[in-house]
């Protein structure tokens, strides 16, 4: 084969595989030539053949373009929708389907995206470009930013929780920081505490790290019972409890006051050490946040962890973990992972928290979930409850649905993926394929006209399907 | 206690812990109140109780301030010494020390962070900011922004390297992409062929994941001994093998266009799947770049990790993977890790790599590196080369010495500490404490008259150390 061929099997096989798109134009013949060190006569032989070939279109005096119908492989978009997939698949499936701008994501974890001041962030961020110094990359390495641990322990002093800025570490979102603090507390093959159901990224993290779960149930009602959690820690050498206090991922439900000091208690009897994921603490309902689990913890083996991904915006990817006695290991396992977290996003969170725009931001995104919530819950009740059970409770932007213990929620999900509406099956959350007959729904969307007719035929849909048993 | 004495006595621990800095302004009298819930009275009292014992200054018509010789615990930035200390400590204190301005830091692994192009950068992130929409954080789900993945896709184009933006995944830093790479095709138990010595970072990696590890060594002259790596194949069930095929980290040399060929054939031959950290690539020392060694693997089961953190800036934590065959099982590990990277820093990127600055940009980055590469080179030729070889190969910013094999350079390093420089002994490269005679050195800062002389007192008190044996 001649050289120019070669060159112009390799574009060819570049165009297809999309590096250079429809209308695109191509590097100039005089850069082709220099980086791929073929002669300027054979880039422009190659040139030529693919425009022969019609791959190419050379206009004048602006060089070659690709052609605008040529066919790329291309993202597909499609979803699986095999019956047996693994929590993971699902996971990457109703997070890719969200990207979807017609699809009702009642599976997404995160608030509605609109909820987000976009404009006071985006302001930040210009803020935070203009002050990036050649230092800043150093300023930010582990710990993180030092303004930003300071305003985050502000933060918590100012609901009574004694948090110091040097036990503050800044991770790359909440996942990061419940990952690195499970590493720090357990060696593998330890038992962990969690709920049932659980957060599926708790199951992971603990699948990841070869650690094996105890679990303990969680109730709609009355939340975790103590006596279960005390039976599980004589029965197990359980080094650490992951959980949420707050607006418990996914039933919805917090931790009364009486049962976190029990809680506390215990872990200090049995020297459990507590991961807590305390992610959705923003968002309660009333005026009165709650306080963390980790506030009644006084034997200091407690690691609180949190991001602003569900109050203030998804796409910084910045969480914190309050560390205690274990920042320091907590640094140094994170350069094992990701070193640190971006620069620009850090100073543009200080930025933004000095505006004092996060309290009324805070105070309306209370207000709107609440509303929404309700709304939801409203729907809920008044076309599901002759056929399931849905739970509400105050704060945060969950509602667990129960179905009869024979139904299979995945059969929803497919049904209502037809309908381009995502569910979060409660099998996405079970260690052993419990909650089966449950669902998780996403209230954080405005119930539009267009998304009532959308629920409308889902409740059809379901009604259809229900009525084989 | 009256309740204004236990909120006193919280308010004087958050003030003690850094929470409330020197001079600055506490919440107000109401704001504490809601916060806290304690009354008005109460935390008026609390207030000037703290007032009386001199922890806050009351300003007319401006509230309550820290005052300003109140002691906090502070950050003591001050670097352990013990003589043992694991890797994993080294790197940690290695990167901490290069927080201070006034450290030579020839340890670091980045290059001199003067060496970013700022101005462009902060342009381009302020341009991101205004390009945010409400769905960015949706857009730039795994696998990253697609814009960012067609660029990366064209600059590997340009050099006749085929790869899809489709293959390609968005990471937190090579980091990241080398840890999910090495996550997708091994399981714990696993043979991972490494090279010897090696990135710190590899064989931490390995360590966390539970695989066993087979080294080749590699040499300053040769690089890689092939036949040594066929032994070590046939010896092992070899699942995967990381290197660096361009100015391998410590030692900086890079793999010949034939070895590569030959590994890549041997590859094939025993189902090795490649895991190449090419995070130098971008700063080879000719006019050519170097291809990478996935270039010659036919058989699709290779992963080649890069970053934009050593090239164009530290800060930003953007790497990428591409992973051929292996591009959706990188997404999904990566839900369980950092489920995606930082929007803006993104479209930040997507920003500045449209507007070809980066071009230049590396032009002049590679010839600055390779004069202060020179110069360094030359200094430590001059005035180390009565007890030390200094190996220079061209391109990168790393210059690897070698002492007599009974000199132990984590004394040189603990010298060199004192002195306010750090460097990076070859301990932190080795798997079994070999190397520990031997250096890296980071050459990419300018030799400064400063630096000079204080390279000039590192020399004596090396030569001081030395005459000890």
């Amino acid at each position: 084969m001649a050289k120019y061929e070669q060159l112009a099997e390799q574009l060819a096989t570049q165009i297809k595989q999309g590096v250079w798109q429809p209308g695109e134009k191509l590097p100039s013949l005089r850069k082709q030539s220099a980086m791929t060190g073929f002669s300027l006569m054979t880039v422009l032989h190659a040139y030529q053949l693919l425009e022969s070939q019609g791959m190419l279109c050379a206009r004048e005096r602006s060089g070659y373009r690709v052609a605008d119908a040529i066919e790329t492989t291309g993202n597909t978009g499609v979803m699986q929708s095999a019956e047996s997939v693994s929590v993971n698949d699902f996971v990457f499936d109703v997070l890719q389907a969200s990207r979807d701008p017609h699809m009702f994501s009642l599976g997404f974890a995160y608030p509605d995206p609109s909820l987000y001041p976009r404009q006071h962030l985006t302001k930040s961020l210009s803020a935070a470009a203009r002050q990036t110094t050649v230092t800043s990359a150093l300023d930010n390495l582990p710990p993180g930013n030092q303004a930003l641990r300071q305003l985050i322990a502000q933060r918590y002093a100012a609901r009574g929780v004694n948090i110091s800025p040097e036990e503050i570490v800044i991770t790359a979102g909440a996942l990061e920081a419940l990952s690195l603090s499970l590493q720090v507390v357990t060696q593998p093959g330890d038992w962990v505490l969690i709920e049932s159901p659980a957060f599926y990224g708790a199951m992971q993290a603990l699948e990841r790290l070869g650690l094996r779960a105890i679990t303990v149930e969680v109730s709609p009602d009355r939340r975790l019972n103590l006596a279960a959690v005390e039976r599980a820690l004589q029965s197990k050498p359980v080094k650490a409890c992951w959980l949420m206090s707050a607006f418990q991922n996914p039933v919805g439900v917090s931790l009364s006051t009486e049962d976190k000091q029990a809680l506390a208690e215990l872990f200090d009897k049995y020297q459990v050490a507590l991961v807590e994921d305390d992610v959705y603490a923003e968002l309660y309902a009333g005026k009165q946040p709650l306080l963390p689990l980790k506030h009644y913890c006084q034997h200091g083996n407690s690691l609180l962890c949190s991001s602003f991904s569900k109050s203030l915006v998804a796409g910084f990817r910045i969480g914190w973990i309050a560390a205690g006695q274990h920042a320091k290991a907590i640094q140094k396992q994170q350069l094992l992972s990701t070193i640190s977290t971006s620069v620009p996003v850090q100073l543009a969170l200080v930025d933004y928290l000095e505006t004092k725009n996060y309290e009324k931001h805070l105070h309306q995104l209370r207000r709107t979930l609440a509303r929404r919530k309700c709304d939801m819950f409203e729907y809920l009740k008044t076309h599901w409850s002759s056929f399931a059970t849905v739970h509400h409770v105050p704060g945060g932007y969950f509602l667990w649905v129960e179905f009869a213990p024979q139904v299979d929620t995945l059969a929803i999900y497919h049904l209502a993926l037809k309908l381009r509406i995502t569910l979060a099956p409660g099998k996405l959350f079970s260690l052993n394929g419990e909650y089966s007959h449950c669902l998780r729904v996403n209230a954080s969307f405005e119930l539009t006209p267009a998304r009532r007719q959308l629920l409308e035929k889902l409740t059809t849909r379901i009604q259809l399907y229900l009525a084989q048993f």
